[in-house]
């Protein structure tokens, strides 16, 4: 740091006012070099359909953005993917910390890539930045996969609502099937709101769950336990081994209490060892049988004609509300209001109906 | 009837001509004495909090009228009411059609109203115009509580949307409560999502469950195991008694799976016979500990207010959906958007955006 100061302090005139840096011809050109392309909608499309990783990636952020203009760009990017996308299997991988998502995650993407594969990996976690970014902020956590050129690693965008990152993830989906991803992964952790999103985009649900089937278990949250397709009990080694096996029967006892699937696929619960690289190809398996239970009965077609159908109205349903909340009026009244509300001299629906009064009033 | 008509003619001019039937002057001041009296807002709370129930019949009548005047009377009684409500226990009992729900609600209502304590029982059941009534249209099914002068039983609204009937069941409550009546009942059959709105409007959620544990509780939607705080095996008698204990330990089993409450309360699996009266003060006492817990942790005050929250909430975003969906061009346009993301040439977020460039315009 001092060899630094001493040499800018030479290569300035010492005149007492600051001076910009001076900066050399050759460190312009990496700066020019580092700036990203603009490519046009059609480049963008072209790009991703010949699976061009880097355009890809640059697609994406383009989505993630909320500048007007990129909206706009990304919107049309995504109409042209369309007609590419919908052949890969989408699946959603959820479990609480510490359940060893990442290692399963990398060996069974390992299992996966190595038959010639290619695999997506995306995340949804709006509150990635409150948790320090424990949700593949850092690419090290899965070693193999990163540098595996079947594989594709995309962190979840930092930014926005569960709603809006929802979306965004939603369209990553379709530029990675355009961009001829076989499997693509959306994991999320299991504590939040996030798994019913993922749930919803998703065509086969996995639970990854600890052993033990003591307090570790509590932390799963309302109604997850009840989406899952596939129970995961992890880290089945060593000493856990049997206690795996004992989970593995609690589990299969509880899901008898839940209510049957509409699809025809009964919840399965298996045992693995990440580490031991010891029930991955079952899981696997059993995947696969999914899908052909579920192409067979037309279950998997029909669900996805639904989720699109959900995320339309979902989409109007986010902007009709943004709208009304951010509404400058609403917005100082509704504090008025809700005070008068928790205090119990209103009732709930007077309260809404003053709100939506004004706000017709205004519009 | 041969008589009837005999008799009509013989006192009418027997002309050819269609005439009126004659009618005493006796008939007419029935006929007037049976014609609603049309009390004023202040009548009705007057009436209302002096626990005239043929008033409180009124009120919730005007309450469940979709007629405009009706809504703005219905507005104003209920405000006035607001402040003499609350003091009730709010109990929501749910179950799927054949677990005996009637006769428990019996049996566990007189032992209710045996302590002279008035009781309430509504029922949320859109649905129940398709099912034939089956939910407390026929008030012989609770013949000794439909006599009880401590009982007051409401059938469900039976015409609007879930959220619509859901609201005129809540506002229900506060006239009750500010009718003096201890506890109220909201029941539902177990089978939708009613039961979801329900648990937003109650204090403890009963769930009451079949012996057996086989397929017959398969037919328990997805999550309302988990909303329950208190699980009640109906029908342990005779052969059943011995199965009921095992029932009860599987529940136990599969609830051990749930994540603990925020409450602090850990819900409870019990046995009961209403028809052999077994476990009914066993479930009482239950509902009085739950009580007691909440009330000492303030949990059960902040739980209202975050209903009422909740409800606020609901009823803004309700006027909101439906002003879009209603409004006319949308209606027209929806189809045919709908249908180019069923044949996937749009994505759900650009369908979503077109909707609502057009109803933004117009608005």
């Amino acid at each position: 740091m001092n060899d630094d100061k001493n040499k800018k302090s030479a290569l300035t005139v010492n005149s007492g006012i600051p001076q910009p840096p001076s900066i050399s011809l050759d460190s312009v050109s990496k700066f020019i070099q580092k700036k990203k392309k603009q490519y046009t909608v059609d480049e963008y499309v072209r790009g991703i359909v010949h699976g061009d990783i880097k355009i890809l990636s640059q697609a994406i952020t383009i989505i993630e953005s909320y500048l007007e203009e990129h909206q706009q760009i990304a919107r049309e990017i995504i109409e042209k993917c369309l007609p590419y996308s919908g052949k890969a299997k989408r699946i959603g991988i959820t479990g609480i910390p510490g359940v060893g998502k990442s290692t399963l995650i990398e060996t069974f993407g390992k299992h996966i890539t190595d038959q010639n594969l290619k695999l997506a990996v995306l995340a949804i976690d709006p509150s990635s930045e409150k948790s320090k970014g424990s949700i593949l902020g850092d690419k090290t956590r899965m070693e193999d996969l990163s540098i595996d050129n079947n594989a594709f690693i995309r962190p979840s965008p930092s930014a926005g609502t569960l709603g809006g990152v929802a979306h965004k993830t939603r369209e990553t989906i379709i530029l990675c099937e355009a961009a001829g991803f076989d499997v693509i992964f959306i994991e999320t952790v299991g504590v939040g709101q996030s798994e019913t999103v993922v749930h919803q985009m998703v065509d086969v649900f996995l639970l990854l769950m600890l052993t033990g089937a003591g307090d570790e278990l509590q932390g799963i949250k309302r109604g997850i336990m009840e989406m899952a397709d596939l129970f995961v009990i992890t880290k089945a080694d060593g000493t856990n081994a049997r206690k795996a096996v004992i989970t593995k029967a609690q589990v299969e006892n509880a899901i008898h209490f839940f209510p049957a699937t509409d699809s025809g696929w009964i919840p399965r619960v298996q045992t693995c060892s990440a580490q031991k690289k010891q029930g991955i190809s079952e899981i696997w398996n059993s995947i696969l049988e999914y899908y052909e239970i579920l192409n067979k009965n037309k279950f998997l077609e029909n669900k996805r004609l639904e989720q699109s159908r959900y995320w339309m109205y979902e989409a109007i349903n986010d902007v009709l509300r943004s709208k009304f909340y951010n509404n400058h009026e609403i917005k100082s009244k509704l504090r008025t209001i809700e005070a008068d509300l928790m205090q119990g001299s209103i009732s709930s629906y007077t309260a809404a109906m003053n709100l939506l009064k004004e706000y017709f009033k205004e519009m």
